[in-house]
């Protein structure tokens, strides 16, 4: 099967919608954009050998995903974005970079995962790139999203006093999360609606890490109480030598989102949750720095987590 | 350094505009979307070893190009597809998996390719993705582009009857054309503004085989006239048993756009030329399928062309 007859396979699973006007198959595709909301502009690149191993070429290897698992991922990751905006996904491109060898197969299970969460979100998906070369998979979602009326949430605007909250447990997410979260897209937009958010993240480099990102870009500090961070059972079970806590603060890929609000919000939060699972971990300070509270003691946490270094 | 380095770095390098209203180091973009037109997306991935071959790593080998160029390359092949579409370029996301050894500079190389080619057609470069791996380097645009009140320009409508054009010369393109070419952004839109254009497209294939998409949307066959078809002077020198004339039907990575219009329309084209370059090369015709006419006689012409197989 060429690149036509793939794009032609799409095409016939691209069912058409009041914004798609134009779908895969032309030069670009054509999206109705209602007068009102802004658009939110997402991209990621998953590499294999990098950010995920295939289990087809790789039975067994730790984490590994199949094909389907690796689709449905590359657009999860997107929507977690958006939802870290409390943002309402519309629409992806995706391209790839196939391996000669069996790329169809490949091609074919990807984009059934992607239709599955796609489907999920109510995300069109309306075009992309069928590449393929001697290299390893290669998949790259670029997801287009509405802000709400109230507008798009930043990582900045946390203010000291605000009252950090995190969706849900986070911690050893190799062993099988990372592969089948549920992006919090949904719970972004009921927690909008209720109180006012006054920056946002999702869990993508480890709480530590991300955390200190939204500090970074709100001008403040904070401070995480250790016994309220929620733990995953997979980083009471996973084996090596970490604490269950120290999985939870610098494991990535929980894709659970943090956020901070005033602490009259925070108390409304408490009392009537609008989602359920929510957590408030610490709170923001005006000194610059991230600490750990623990024992009555507050120590210095390192931004642990995960980047991706350029030599 | 690090991702979040080079995201600063970016970021430092990214002046606002009205359009942006959140650039690069979020967990999206923010794009003001004016009411009325409709958004134009699309997207291209290019993989060293398949799309192009690095001058860093390759001297010498035939078509390389510097990282600079293939940074310029990787927005300006988006940009031939607005084209395509008659359409506004916006705003550009970009995704790269480097190689690790030598990948900041080869980051830093591309962003000055694609930083160049951006504020030569007003494009903002609103955000990314950067990663680093063990593989070759891949680097994936994704760009937005606003449809004019006249709309977008699709492959689908040319009418048999219609004139064809193309928008300059054509063939040998990988003899440098490939790596400097100008995305036909202004052309198309003074096209737009002249004429009714019933149908158009970039050619990324080749002639003989983008000519046959549009067609295959358009419902309609199409003839073209051998003496007609502007050649291209590299493609004259490019040493191998082709033709010049072979070369110009069947190369790829030309970008220079096909569209149809109506006889009458395309008398105005001729009479009063809105753009330099502009060749008749041939027209439409109700029968499905392609011929070329030469010498008096008319002959099938077969789709020649780039296809990426699937195996």
């Amino acid at each position: 099967m060429g690149e036509f007859a793939f794009i032609d396979w799409l095409r016939q699973r691209t069912p058409p919608t009041e914004r798609v006007l134009l779908g895969p198959g032309d030069d670009t595709a054509i999206l109705h954009w209602p007068s009102g909301p802004n658009c939110l502009v997402t991209t990621d690149m998953l590499l294999e050998g990098s950010c995920f191993r295939l289990a087809e070429t790789h039975p067994g290897a730790p984490g590994a995903g199949t094909a389907r698992q690796i689709g449905r991922k590359a657009l999860a990751v997107n929507l977690s974005d958006i939802a870290a905006m409390a943002g309402v996904p519309v629409a992806a491109v995706v391209s790839v970079g196939l391996p000669r060898k069996g790329g169809r197969a490949l091609a074919e299970d990807l984009y059934l995962g992607l239709r599955e969460m796609a489907d999920s979100f109510d995300t069109a998906i309306i075009g992309g790139d069928t590449n393929s070369w001697d290299g390893p998979l290669v998949i790259n979602v670029t997801l287009l999203g509405e802000a709400t009326p109230r507008g798009a949430v930043r990582r900045k605007g946390a203010r000291p006093g605000d009252r950090l909250f995190v969706t849900g447990p986070l911690g050893g997410s190799l062993l099988g999360k990372h592969l089948d979260f549920t992006p919090r897209v949904r719970e972004a937009l009921s927690l909008h609606a209720a109180v006012d958010l006054h920056a946002m993240i999702d869990i993508s480099d480890g709480l530590a890490a991300d955390v200190a990102h939204l500090c970074a870009e709100s001008d403040c500090g904070a401070v995480l109480r250790a016994d309220a961070i929620p733990i995953a059972e997979a980083a009471q079970t996973i084996p090596d030598k970490r604490s269950p806590l120290e999985h939870a603060l610098g494991d990535g890929e929980d894709f659970e989102l943090v956020f901070s609000v005033a602490p009259a919000e925070a108390e409304a939060l408490l009392r009537a949750p609008p989602v359920p699972g929510l957590s408030m971990i610490g709170e923001c300070v005006a000194e610059m720095g991230l600490w750990l509270e623990e024992n009555g003691q507050r120590l210095p946490l390192p931004p642990l987590g995960y980047v991706h270094s350029l030599s």
